[in-house]
């Protein structure tokens, strides 16, 4: 259930995150979505959650708990890395 | 008062920015620091605050609030456009 409301951002065109976002809670009726990213694609969710909130879902949504944090892990070269991750919560209004 | 404990993340390297905000907290004994960033350097600050508090700061700060918002202008083409924000806080335990 949890996994539904759940949007990973990556490369695919802005508009497609925009858009799952803007169908999952007028069609679908979700009450809250996470937006959740990794790395370099941090900032493009806080773009993807600003856009659906305030462009598209204006007055219907709003910005619910913003969640950051990292994870280590060793890397092919055997190097250890650590890389940022994003939750943003949308809450239907 | 409170710009003084604001750290903008641009351009520059990414270790000026984190002994930047151990510097604060350890020599000149900040209880709070602000980490701000807009647009595409939103993924460095989340990792910035990461590194500081998880990795030179353990056990001595912690994430505080974390605010995102965008601002709107007319840029140099008469166009339309959205620039996010984020603020994060990291706080002395």
């Amino acid at each position: 259930m949890a996994e539904d409301n759940t949007i990973f951002i990556g490369e695919k065109p802005f508009m497609n995150y925009v858009t799952a976002i803007v169908m999952q809670f007028t069609t679908k009726n979700a009450k809250e979505i996470t937006i959740k990213a990794r790395g370099k694609f941090i900032s493009r969710a806080v773009d993807v959650s600003e856009v659906a909130s305030k462009r598209f879902l204006t007055d219907q949504v709003q910005l619910g708990n913003i969640k950051i944090d990292s994870e280590e892990f060793t890397n092919k070269e055997g190097k250890q890395v650590r890389v940022s991750t994003i939750e943003i919560a949308l809450e239907k209004k």
